[in-house]
């Protein structure tokens, strides 16, 4: 499959990687390659340069936004949240047209510092907004309520855990179904929440997961829902 | 221990039954008893009028907010969260000082009809603004992530779950910690995220709560932070 993941942080690179490993062609999405490959500071999440990143991955091409969606089958949006409808706009609607776009991004506000708040949030949701924005992209919200190693190694956690499915189109639901089982997800763990909207549940738990993670010290964690049923096929990962 | 708990609804009347079944002495607090006792048309929630449930425990007293305050060492808040500040200063704030109140509510605006909305949110929490508002009060958020008959009957999901805990005193957080022993919660389940501040989490996890409701068809479930550590004493339970 062809897939283009737009965002060059840590979400990014890390579902790049994973996506590599298991034989897909992966372009990563960004406004001006040139200027990301320039960069030699660390991003705002303390992870190294991309150039650093990419040198190590050779088989993780890059491209600008427009480039990387007109090549690829399935679209990851792994950009900040607030910059997201910027990103899916520079990508261009018509590379869009019909795709699946896998939303993990949350719309995270930091301009007010730690912790930060959620724009929008309750009554809306980035992934809702991204859908009503562009009503050619079959989105489905997941795996964004959980720290990125653990999205692509749920192993990291012991015991039984949750991934949320949130969107309209039920053949797009299958395809990100089908990525997660590659990723390492039992069937048993994946809980589909319904439509789209359903994405202010899961937006909405960033942050107590925030919290979580400044009291527990690490982010190898993930909410359970117990009395969920299922769990079988989870005993035999 | 001499417990008012405010509010008549299903969450009040449960955590009432099981105040009084462990040996405590338990008011009710409502705005007027005489009209909570004359209602005879079933509540929002669809539960049975209180004179009914009153009926079936007479050990339970009713009396007005302040009434009920006055007589009590620790409250319990499991008003519905829009209208907890007009019952907390109807009970009389020289009623609460330097007394545990355990806040039970979520502040769901149902204006819009179904699924409520929050109301505050995000940069606020029902718990926060009780505590600014009653800073005699010491206040505990707790409980608030799960049905109430969960909340006195933890055994109902099976498997280890959590129960948060949020709040600004330690002698306080004590309290509720050995309430919630009692009500058999083992320490294991007891996640203590912090500050009030940290009620901002706890509340906004009612939107994939309600909606997990809706997708698993029943209430008897919880969240379960995998990864958390802890666990062995939930074996023993």
């Amino acid at each position: 499959m062809r897939y283009a993941v737009l965002g060059t942080g840590i979400v990014g690179r890390t579902v790049a990687a994973k996506l590599v490993s298991l034989g897909h062609e992966v372009v990563i999405g960004t406004r001006d390659p040139a200027a990301t490959l320039a960069r030699t500071e660390p991003g705002e999440t303390g992870v190294g340069p991309y150039a650093v990143w990419q040198a190590s991955h050779p088989d993780v091409a890059l491209a600008p936004f427009a480039g990387a969606a007109a090549a690829a089958e399935v679209l990851v949006n792994a950009t900040g949240g607030r910059v997201s409808l910027d990103a899916l706009a520079a990508a261009d609607a018509a590379h869009l047209e019909g795709k699946v776009l896998l939303d993990i991004a949350n719309p995270l506000d930091f301009s007010h510092g730690f912790p930060p708040s959620l724009d929008p949030v309750n009554t809306d949701s980035l992934g809702e907004r991204i859908q009503r924005t562009f009503p050619g992209l079959r989105v489905v919200k997941s795996l964004n309520t959980m720290n990125c190693a653990v999205m692509v190694d749920p192993s990291r956690v012991a015991g039984e855990h949750h991934v949320f499915v949130s969107g309209e189109d039920a053949e797009a639901k299958k395809t990100v179904r089908e990525l997660l089982y590659s990723f390492g997800w039992p069937e048993s763990s994946v809980l589909d929440l319904g439509g789209i909207e359903s994405a202010r549940g899961t937006e909405m738990l960033l942050p107590v997961w925030l919290r979580l993670m400044g009291t527990l010290g690490h982010t190898d964690f993930n909410f359970h829902i117990q009395g969920a049923g299922g769990g079988g096929a989870w005993g035999g990962h």
